[in-house]
């Protein structure tokens, strides 16, 4: 991760891409989505999604584990550059989840973050909130799940 | 789960409860949020969740779980009065979602779900909106997590 005051807004990156298959989807699905259309081919073609469709859960679950492998990338990056990566912070939430379309089996989503905003606080001057616009685009350009994610990101100053 | 018609805005429902521990927290880590403060107990200690924390997502995750083992009992309950069950409709999404507090190995979160707001839609009148506002507590009384969640309901005029 880069620090804080190194994160300059408009900078997207596209995070990773990932296939659904009727494997993946109905594994998830299982553990905690268990809903006929999740889990069922057919019962997916008869319900408003119109086929197996991936729970909202794993479409944002997705998202994280290819941000975490694109954190390790970034941390690659920087050690050959000659720099020390830099941890994460938490994350506190985040607004405006979209589901805006089905996500089936077959669909490859690409995921990309886009620096929205940032800030430094009072309250906590070794972290800065840094908004990201997250999305996730369909193997036909759709766009399909979105969300404004928020993350403290460490300041420089306090390293 | 109900009709549109029959959900009233203040109802309150205790969803369920689930209790975080290592072994479920670094098997939802490894495979979709594998940050070494959710998959080791002496990096979690040294981060700022002070000890091994679950991901956001498994937290959000394991409410999902929970609310379709509810929509069961609330199809069960349908049928003991003599009603057909109802099946539920796809979320676009939701707003707001918050984690405000680490949840660490040994807590158990207890998650309720409140009828905020509902609306008819002019555009699908087989469906109305509505907004939950679903939390997650745990075992000292503490606001762990919550979000405003909005699902389609089917309306009884459609049935």
């Amino acid at each position: 991760m880069p620090y804080y005051e190194d994160i300059e807004i408009g900078y997207r990156r596209v995070t990773g891409s990932f296939t659904f298959t009727p494997e993946n989807i109905k594994a998830f699905a299982l553990k905690f989505d268990p809903q006929p259309f999740h889990l069922d081919e057919e019962a997916g073609r008869n319900s408003v999604f119109g086929g197996l469709a991936a729970s909202g859960w794993h479409v944002a679950a997705v998202y994280m584990k290819l941000t975490v492998a694109d954190f390790r990338r970034m941390d690659e990056e920087a050690r050959a550059r000659g720099e020390k990566p830099v941890a994460s912070g938490p994350s506190p939430g985040f607004r405006e989840l979209k589901w805006l379309r089905p996500v089936l089996a077959g669909d490859t989503l690409t995921y990309t973050s886009e620096v929205a905003s940032k800030r430094t606080l009072e309250s906590r001057p070794e972290w800065g909130l840094v908004a990201f616009r997250n999305a996730g685009t369909n193997q036909r350009g759709e766009l399909a799940f979105s969300f404004l994610a928020q993350a403290f990101m460490p300041r420089r100053s306090a390293a």
